[in-house]
């Protein structure tokens, strides 16, 4: 059952190896997407925090989580994912070729984040439900997108 | 005199060097704050590139950068600086003393930078004279963020 979500196992598992040694120099566009992605995890931290009851539900800290995270998702570049970076083609990537194979499919997978993130802000002040509810919402972007286009570790 | 900014030289000082190594763990405020510093590098990279002809000026995408910029400025979080992470309290920091000391002033900093990038959204379209004079605003409020409240490499 999908119900509020592990967020925390989730940030876990969006949170880059940023201290990962590479023997070649990492793409600018590679970390520019992995910067992206650590923005997420932490806002997500904080949602996922309440909605596990491991931090206090504070309406105007989660409004500001959520209201980060559809900012991050409106500073997405096509470009920080240019071809020759997926998985063995370059340092630190787990990118999937299905990203290249199925180019729309993956922006529609960024916009439908957008658009979740855009609701929570509305939404995650309301009560604790609310949060719980948007952060789902928020999640099954997240999944859906890692599922189809990122190699599991 | 300060024309249309060494943004290569701005570009490539903000680049933060997610490869050092430290020997504690880096605080996750303290990576999420170099996270959005990064994502500004990423998007003046392509403005400085147009300014100084390294790139053909290309509206949309200059558009889109300075879109990116305004987007990443206002998922800046008054947590990513809390207080302990200073330079010499924990790893991988550059924060002088002064943000703590001065914070309405930082704060200040840093609405500046959001207001010159929403100005920049709608002009670097315009012509290259419009991006240049767009990029010498965000390369202001960068610098002077920086010479205050951030130690020298």
């Amino acid at each position: 059952m999908f119900r509020y979500l592990s967020a925390a196992a989730l940030a876990a598992a969006m949170v880059l190896p940023t201290l990962a040694q590479a023997e070649e120099p990492t793409d600018p566009n590679v970390n520019a997407r992995h910067a992206l992605m650590q923005l997420y995890a932490y806002n997500l931290g904080v949602l996922g925090g309440m909605a596990q009851a491991r931090m206090d539900y504070d309406p105007e800290l989660a409004t500001e989580a959520a209201t980060a995270i559809y900012h991050v998702s409106m500073a997405h570049a096509d470009r920080m994912w240019p071809e020759g970076t997926e998985v063995g083609a370059t340092a630190d990537s787990r990118a999937l070729p299905a990203i290249w194979e199925n180019r729309a499919e993956f922006d529609a997978a960024a916009q439908a984040l957008t658009a979740s993130a855009e609701s929570a802000m509305g939404s995650v002040g309301t009560d604790l439900a609310s949060l719980q509810a948007a952060l789902g919402g928020i999640g099954q972007n997240c999944s859906a997108c890692h599922r189809t286009f990122r190699q599991p570790e």
